[in-house]
This record gives structure tokens, C-alpha cells and sequence, in this order.
């Protein structure tokens, strides 16, 4: 028996928000969805400290229930020169599409991560969620010792039992299903695209921990399915996409609302990570490109050409990054959307009959 | 409110097993699968007419229950001299390899359709259930006029409707879990590999008709989900593919039952048609070929090939279709397999408890 997710986050329900990073998942919207009983993240992958810690004293302004941070652990990289020119040489047209000067080469990676970790620590925020990677023994150790519960993901059996050998508090496991980054950090990301449906047993099957299930799951039905399948709780991101505190961009809120289900395609041409979003001209103009830079130098590279596309309303350059259930998802207040995965799920279930 | 399967198809529990084509769906194991109470379905797609006459016989000695017979709809395809020139020289290695002649370029290709159509006719099967394309009006009425059920698989929401205002009884829909080839009929198989954690929801709310949920459900948690995801059944088949009455190869089941999730991978390069089986070196060497002839000519081209190395018990190339909740497979009689499918399902929604 697998403890608990209520106990060992101390919430009211098993539903987590996912700290969808660069924008969508706002102080805002994880303290709604705290405040409604779930367990809301504050998607600070991508925040700068002050931003941070910003984030959090408004999280902490607006409710006073637990709540996560989600953190991108760094992972090691090698810059190829001749890769990275190339690669500018691709995107000049973009970049003079948007008025955009040649690309400068100056580029920030993963340098914060050590000062996100200390505002994390400093704000002694109850829950941190990571991606990318495993963290080190010691940073297990770190924040075990300041009384931190964690969760990492996962998208396959040999990552969880790395996490779980961790001693990771829970893991969040992402279908194939799932929008946004692939999680994956052992072996090839085009490899663990196993979707939630075979997933969760099999993971729930193989750890003792908490499996969280992720990827697909839109409202009740996909929370009663999810918890069919063995898991300890579930955790949405698309499903809040479009929420009145998501704040993701108008066009990409838009996408969301209107996008078919084989609209949402994965790509590595934003980040040089492999990313699920809505198919758009960057995506299929890019797609034929092979030689990519890795992971964060190719997210650098295109962060401004992004940044420079949405200002200007341009969502064909935008990354419009969601799961495959995104028909499913809705704009009301998260509060609203709380309620009614909550009303379904138990409608759902009081249904189901024995054979 | 959807019509129930069960009335449909005048079964006792709504769990069908996939018409695995090629070996695994044999007669016995169909009838196996009906006795207990599910839908067992003859993997009729390669069979000649005279094979599938003795089949539906044997199927009849052995059950006095419904069963369906899958077959493939044929599909317009071109082909192209110089392709498969090419493509004949890239086999060679693997044809010498296990001693065999230079390809004699006898080909069959999807002739047999019509005669098996008249075999199902002649022996009143009365449920068929159809892959790969969309059946034409006029073998809808046909089928409908000698009281046949007909049953379609779907991977898009834009299919099922298609497939419902022909007028079919009930779709399977195929989430990218499943094993075996895709039945994507319209766009790109690459583009509709759905979740069956997102396909489903989707799926029964965009059609009237029951919705057949397929791909990574093996147990009574996968049945459980199917069912509280809006799915009128479930259809198995990698849980019945090491069965003991499946035809699959001794190492084919072996393969199977030794399978982790991340092997389980889709390629072209059997059949020219995107499939999901287990890796091996002939998927590894062929990964990087981008000219491949289209299903049914690359099928016909490496099925000499395949059937050697079965033959010579050499796994490497033989094709190992399965889904990717092929980790949870198991080598009991189908018999006890339903009964345990059966037990699981009421223990996991006896479990559930409102939020």
C-alpha cells in the first residue's frame, strides 16, 4: 500500500497543477487551485530570482495552503560552434520575418538554477517538483534536511526506480500523451514515449512511492481512469491552460481551445529538447532540420525569436506547447474548473458497475 | 446514452481480444475468448480462403458463442519500379544471411479481399471487424443485409465520424499504445498517435455509436480505465498474445514476456505501414531508410524473409508486434486470463471511493 498524496502534501485532493514553465502556470493559478483544495506549482523552470521570489510571496499573499515549485535540473551539455552557426544561419529568416537584428550570441542558460534553489530553500516552500533529470544525493539531502517533500518525473520503469532510489517523495509520471518537455533523462526521449494508459501500471507495479499520473488527463473521466490504473493522484496541465489565471498568451489560450487532437505534434525544434505543442510554421519548417544543438543552447537561440513573435501576435513562431487532450480543455476560472473535475470524478465512479 | 456492447454483439462482459493477424489469433484462441464470455476475433487479415474457411470451422466446432473475424480493407497504393529495386537490394544482406535466393519479385498482394468477404458471407459469421481503411458504402449494406455486425478501428476523432455515417456499429478505437500496425486511414499514421488516456474521452464524445477503447490496457486496472474514460468495451491484444492458445511464434511470446516498455517501438520498415513491435536489428538497420515502398508491397517484399527467420529461429528478423503494456503479459490460457481480467476489473472499481 502506497502512502497517500493527501498526507504527504496535506491537501484535500489528489490533483496536482502542472508547473507548465515560461509563462502558463502563474502565482495565480497555483494558489487557485490550492486554494480549492488540489495542489497548485508555480512553474518557475525559466524564473530569474527576483521573479521568484516575487512569485512566491504572491503564492503566499493569496493562500495558505501547500503548494510546489517546479525547478529544471540542469543536465551537462557540449556547445558545437559550427552546429550553433549553422543553426543561426536557419533561423536568420525567422528573425528578420519578426525585424529582428542578427542573433547577438549572447545566451543564459542554466546558471540559476543554484539561486532558484536558494530562494526555494530561503522561502521554505512545503513541495518541489523537478524535470530533466535525477537531482544528486545531495541535493536529496539538501532539501530533505529543510524539510522539503519532492517530486520528479519520470516517463519510464528504470527512471522511477532511479528517483525512488533517491529517495524521492513521489513520482510524477508522464505519458506520451503529455504537453510540453519530455522528461525524459535515461536513454533517448523518442524511446520513452509510453503512453499513460501502459504507463502507470506499469510504474505503480515497480516503485513504492506515490506514482502521480500525467499526460491526457482532461477532467473526470481521465482522473477516474488514472486512479483505476493504480495511481496515487493525477497532475493536469493542459487542462488549466486555458484557465482566467493561466498565463499563457492570448494566442496560445486560443490555440488550446482550438486545436484537434492531431494538431499537437512533438518537435525539438524550439529547444532542442523534444516538447509536445500545436503544430505551427516554425514546427513544420523546421521539422526536416536534423543536426539540432542540444538542450538549453537551441532554447536560448530561439527564446527571443519567440519572445519577439508573441509580442507581435505572430503564434506561427510562437511555441504553443499542450497535450493531446487540449480539445478538452476550457477558459473558466481554475477555481470552476476544480469543481467540476471533482463533480465528474465522482459522477464517473458512481456509475462504474461490477461485471 | 450509447447502445451497449453487450446487447450488440450478444456477449456476457465487453472485453473483445484484437484480430491479431499473421499467427496470433487463431481459431482457438478466439473461441476460447467467446466461451469465457469476451469477444474472440480471427486475426483473418493474410488469410487465404480456403485457411479461413477451415478457421471459422474450427471456431464453430469449438464455441456455439458470437465471434468477429477482422480483416483488412484494401487500400489504393502505386508502385514504384525503382523503389522497390532499391529496396530489394537493401533486403539482400538479410536475405543471404539466413541462405536464401535473390527475391523471385512473385508478389500477392491484397487479391484475396473479395473471397474472404464471400467466406464470411458464406459462413455467416456475425461480427467483422475492419482495419486500415474505411469500408465503402456498398459492403456496408452488404454486410448489414445478411445481418452482420460490423465493428471499424479509428485513431482520430475525424475517422470515427467518417466511420459513423457509414453506419458501423462500433469502433475500436486504437490509442498509440497498441501493438501492430496502425489503422490510421486518414492523413499520416505519424500524426494520429494518440493516447488511448486522451484518444477515448474524445472518441465518445464525438460519436454516437460504442467506443472500443484499444492500446496498453492489460488487466483489470486498464479495463477499469477504459470504461470510466466513456468506453463502451475494451479490446485486448497484447494480453492475449503469449497465450496459450495465441499461434504467435515461440519467440515471438518469449520476446513478449521478456519485454520492457521502452523496446516496444514503431517502424515502417516491415510492411511500409507504421507498426508497433519489439526491437530488433532488422527495425535498428532499417531505421535510417527514408524510401521505403508503401503497405501492402514492402509487406509481400520482406514476408519470405520473416516466415526464414521464424522458421530458423532467429528473432533479430522476424516482426514482433506488441504493444507497449507488453511488460504485463502473460502465458496462461486465455481462459484463465479472461477470469483474472474479470476479478481485477471488480476488485479495482470496488476500490473506488468518491473524492
Amino acid at each position: 500500500m502506497k502512502q497517500s498524496i493527501l498526507s504527504l502534501f496535506d491537501i484535500q485532493y489528489p490533483i496536482v497543477q502542472a508547473g507548465m514553465a515560461g509563462g502558463p502556470a502563474t502565482p495565480e493559478l497555483a494558489a487557485a487551485v490550492s486554494n480549492a483544495g488540489g495542489l497548485g506549482t508555480l512553474g518557475a523552470g525559466y524564473m530569474k530570482p527576483a521573479d521568484l521570489q516575487a512569485a512566491i510571496k504572491t503564492i503566499r499573499e493569496t493562500t495558505d495552503k501547500p503548494y510546489a515549485v517546479n525547478l529544471f535540473l540542469p543536465e551537462e551539455f557540449m556547445e558545437d560552434r559550427v552546429q550553433t552557426e549553422k543553426m543561426q544561419a536557419l533561423l536568420a529568416p525567422f528573425r528578420s520575418s519578426l525585424g529582428m537584428d542578427k542573433a547577438t550570441g549572447k545566451k543564459e542558460h542554466q546558471s540559476t538554477f543554484q539561486e532558484q534553489l536558494q530562494c526555494v530553500l530561503d522561502a521554505q516552500v512545503p513541495i518541489v517538483s523537478f524535470t530533466f533529470n535525477a537531482p544528486s544525493d545531495e541535493l536529496v539531502d539538501l532539501l530533505k534536511g529543510h524539510g522539503v517533500r519532492i517530486m520528479a518525473t519520470a516517463t519510464s520503469v528504470k527512471e522511477a526506480q532511479k528517483l525512488e532510489a533517491l529517495g524521492i517523495d513521489a513520482i510524477s509520471a508522464q505519458g506520451s500523451e503529455a504537453g510540453g518537455h519530455r522528461g525524459t533523462f535515461i536513454g533517448e526521449a523518442e524511446d520513452a514515449l509510453i503512453g499513460t494508459m501502459a504507463l502507470i501500471p506499469l510504474l505503480t507495479d515497480a516503485v513504492s512511492v506515490p506514482v502521480i499520473a500525467a499526460g491526457g488527463i482532461m477532467d473526470g473521466r481521465g482522473i477516474a481512469a488514472a486512479m483505476a490504473l493504480g495511481a496515487s493522484g493525477v497532475q493536469l496541465g493542459t487542462a488549466f491552460l486555458a484557465s482566467a489565471e493561466s498565463g499563457a498568451h492570448p494566442l496560445h489560450k486560443d490555440a488550446v481551445l482550438h486545436a484537434k487532437e492531431t494538431d499537437l505534434r512533438l518537435t525539438k525544434a524550439f529547444s532542442g529538447k523534444m516538447a509536445r505543442g500545436i503544430n505551427n510554421d516554425f514546427m513544420k519548417q523546421m521539422a526536416a532540420v536534423e543536426d539540432l544543438p542540444p538542450y538549453p543552447i537551441l532554447n536560448a537561440m530561439t527564446s527571443e525569436i519567440r519572445k519577439k513573435a508573441a509580442s507581435e501576435g505572430k503564434r506561427e513562431l510562437m511555441s504553443l506547447w499542450a497535450g493531446q487532450g487540449a480539445p478538452l480543455a476550457e477558459s473558466r476560472p481554475a477555481r470552476e474548473i476544480m469543481k467540476r473535475l471533482l463533480k465528474e470524478y465522482n459522477e464517473v465512479i458512481s456509475q462504474m458497475k461490477p461485471f
